[in-house]
């Protein structure tokens, strides 16, 4: 059964997210290709054994619930909650690995209010502990979608009050790995993650 | 905000499961309060940087979704799903580590039937990934909670046919490792895991 939106934009509720008030038009997430382009990778990686990896459902905090006999429970009063971790982990050649995906209409830098506290915390939490944090970036316009260790967030991110509101473009090329456009996954992200983990090993270090 | 089921019992949207249709009386889910103590566990885990662990939401299937002007958006119609994984993963000492919990009112055996394919299928597969794959089972009665292995509840899901439909609760006692009762947190699994892998280590196996 499809739904769609006043505007007749087909709504897709496996892949929804909660819409944004706008700040500023360009800035806000348009995750949703991005988005289902990384599902169909992931349920890829499990047929063929490669990789455990899903997307968090959405939180609700559910309200109201009603329970009409002979039928399932239906919720009847609900809202989208703030979610405390990124939207995507799993476990990958037995690392655990954690990310979030992104995308922006920018063509020369990726602003840094694509991002949220919460997920820069919990990328965090996730290096201390030793797992594979790592944020997907896609410039729309330019087609191209780059994996960039969170480790490169950080430095920007930590330095955004004095700092720049964003990452160049130029430097997500160079510390990141391009995924390479495929046709089954079309964006086989884990690809660039070996590419990026084969640099740590020769270079010793997580970002370049 | 606080909701009650009609009976009166208070409703804790962070840790509801969608209430299943009795098949029998006692073998049915009854994660409410062991939910809670892992969810307390898992924060403190949080906040002493030993581990990161999360309850994943319960995934919903939107349907409506209407958006009042000045206020947050509101869900109108919406399903419950079954989910695809286990309610928990995370990071523990570098380790990917994935589980279920739960409960049963029964003292001689934990019946299999609080047990569904798509947690052993997803078990397994973390398993093949080499993951900490595990189940957190609580004798409710006996106020006795359990780290088994996922191993354990392959050996006896995959004869369940042929074979005995429960797990009989000295194989849990065991095969397993008791989660020592504690003040905070009241349920400190992460030290039951701890012993698991020293007897994995010290025996060479996953299961005794």
């Amino acid at each position: 059964m499809a739904f769609n939106y006043p505007n007749g934009q087909s709504f897709d509720n496996r892949s929804f997210k909660q819409p944004r008030v706008s700040q500023g038009g360009s800035q806000s997430n348009r995750g949703m290709s991005l988005e289902a382009d990384i599902n169909a990778a992931n349920n890829y990686y499990l047929a063929t054994g490669q990789a455990v990896i899903h997307k968090k459902p959405t939180p609700i905090q559910i309200v109201n619930v009603s329970y009409p006999a002979r039928s399932a429970a239906k919720i009847t009063e609900a809202y989208f909650r703030q979610a405390s971790t990124t939207d995507y982990n799993g476990i990958y050649k037995g690392y655990y690995i954690d990310f979030d995906a992104k995308e922006t209409t920018h063509k020369r830098s990726f602003p840094l209010n694509n991002i949220h506290d919460h997920q820069v915390e919990h990328l965090k939490s996730i290096v201390t502990q030793h797992g594979l944090a790592f944020m997907i970036i896609r410039f729309s316009v330019l087609k191209e979608t780059y994996v960039v260790w969170a480790d490169l967030i950080f430095q920007y991110w930590d330095n955004k009050e004095t700092g720049r509101k964003s990452i160049p473009y130029e430097v997500v090329v160079k510390s990141g790995e391009l995924i390479a456009q495929g046709i089954n996954p079309t964006t086989p992200y884990l690809t660039a993650v070996d590419k990026l983990l084969e640099r740590r090993e020769q270079k010793g270090d997580n970002l370049v």
